[in-house]
């Protein structure tokens, strides 16, 4: 499982940084120049973010794991893959000024992420046994990722009334797995 | 070999993620928009499945090998010479919307990428012994090797008669290597 | 603990790298053609090595650092993310000719990322408690850092004064991190 | 010593594979499209397999190398960061089609790059003491180091009368390297 962890840490690591290529210092030496970006600021702040989370879950998950299989090596990498996807997802919105559907489809690529996020984590289960600390850890979890799917479907819903909001949902998202879990000692 | 593997983990990462740039966000925010760029995704998707079909068994040749040797250090640099011409020809086949020759390209590509793989395999026989578990590997995997080699000639082939049917067999090549094996315990 | 500096080998080594991609090659061939490269080429220099000084910290202290936290893994994700955007700062000074403004902010992102850097160490600090290696090392580096703040301090003053001048203190600064520590036996 | 080969692979794997992107795929679709770029894969052949050969010592050097230092630490960030200009280098000799100066610096920053790496074995071995694995390796190698010098030395120079006999003083080099040491037992 080294290299799974070791690989995955690659690929995200080049995702997230990837994603401060599309901010392009100004001509002008002045601050106000720096205004125009603050949007795509914003967006990169969310998507490193986004991003960070889920890597801090493939953290979490592969260190409760002591066994893999056939199984977790593709899931992990058809996870990498819809991860590897955020940068063009980030920039539509940046190119659109967050208009409805990039702000929707942002959350729905967050939502695809998830799944197959899941599904790793059920083959990683299935590898390790019911009553594995990644099992335990699937159901401690449980109630967290309901919420986050939740709010990650209200964003996608409210984008096409006001944008800014889905926008905002999916800033709730990633403050939702800032919060310390008491029951996850050791880690 | 933890660093041969650490680089390579590096190289690979970094050739499967920089393939996604060519993906540009367009400019209209409708899903429309999206439209035009579904070939694009689709030689990405292959690539990076491809290269990724690489890198998992590169993963399970180097967990099965206890020892390096000077040649598997260099075998191993030239793998990852080809591999790194992966985004190339991928853009190749974009550029020109999947015409015969970059269509063909892409699976000869392969096929010289798999003839190297192939040798670092030998190389790693060779530093371990006709006895050892790399060397049961490799003869347990002919079969499926053979058969790889078979769909991508196959796919070079018909890529002058009709690219989309040349495409169609990398695909299932990839997919090939996804079957898991049973004899293949322990992983 | 060994992902997250896994992790943030991958994160760091990326904007170390991708900085040198805005020295872009003259069409001239001869070495005159190399001079109006010269300032970029300095702040490449100083950024690389501005990011290197931060990753030979975040090597040192995470080594003395036997537990981590939740808030550990967070506080890192924050450092790289103010660490991803010395790409952006040190291409605003190329593009405007080392003007005050761009100046100064690259001394502002330097502070802003020491200040996230030292709630790094302080989680670590209370993860190990008040009497561990890495407690100790705060003690001990703390002149170093202040002087460190002192100069970022002047260079962002000066830099509206003279921009080269406070060029010349994010220089110093780095050099301040250069001299070797009779106290940091068994690195 | 672990963070710094991780490190170290990272920057170089990076170094690598973004030279790749100067090899743009051409419009059209036919095999005569691609000829043209045959100078520019020629270049970044040499660069992939000089900057692979640096690996390749790292690699060999710190696996030899039991003790670390401050010094280490900072040669090695040097080393990185004139490895970092590599992928410059290849590129103002491809924009320029092989002209003197272009090839000439690129065995000058070869030089260079061999200086660096030749001060970092010497701080690894007044780290490691007089008797260590990593001292005997230094006098085993130096035949060869000389040699190379001198190849790189005798290019630099002829690329003035003519660059793709330079050219070739480089391809020689790395060729150099790829011969094995049948004292390098245990590698």
């Amino acid at each position: 499982m080294e290299r799974l962890k070791a690989f995955s840490d690659g690929v995200i690591a080049i995702i997230l940084t990837i994603m401060v290529l599309e901010l392009r210092a100004p001509e002008e030496a002045e601050p106000a120049a720096l205004q125009p970006l603050l949007p795509i600021a914003l967006s990169y702040l969310i998507s490193f973010f986004s991003v960070g989370v889920y890597w801090l879950n493939h953290r979490r998950h592969l260190q409760l794991a002591i066994h893999g299989s056939h199984a977790v090596q593709w899931w992990n990498l058809l996870l990498l893959f819809w991860l590897s996807l955020f940068p063009f997802f980030t920039d539509w919105m940046n190119e659109n000024h967050y208009e409805p559907w990039p702000v929707a489809l942002f959350g729905v690529i967050n939502l695809i992420t998830g799944l197959f996020n899941s599904i790793l984590v059920h083959a990683l289960v299935s590898a390790n046994g019911p009553d594995s600390p990644i099992a335990h850890a699937l159901t401690r979890e449980r109630p967290r990722a309901m919420a986050t799917v939740a709010v990650y479907a209200a964003g996608i819903g409210v984008s096409f009334v006001e944008p800014m909001l889905g926008f905002a949902c999916y800033v709730l998202a990633v403050c939702l797995w800032a919060i310390p879990l008491t029951e996850a000692a050791g880690e």
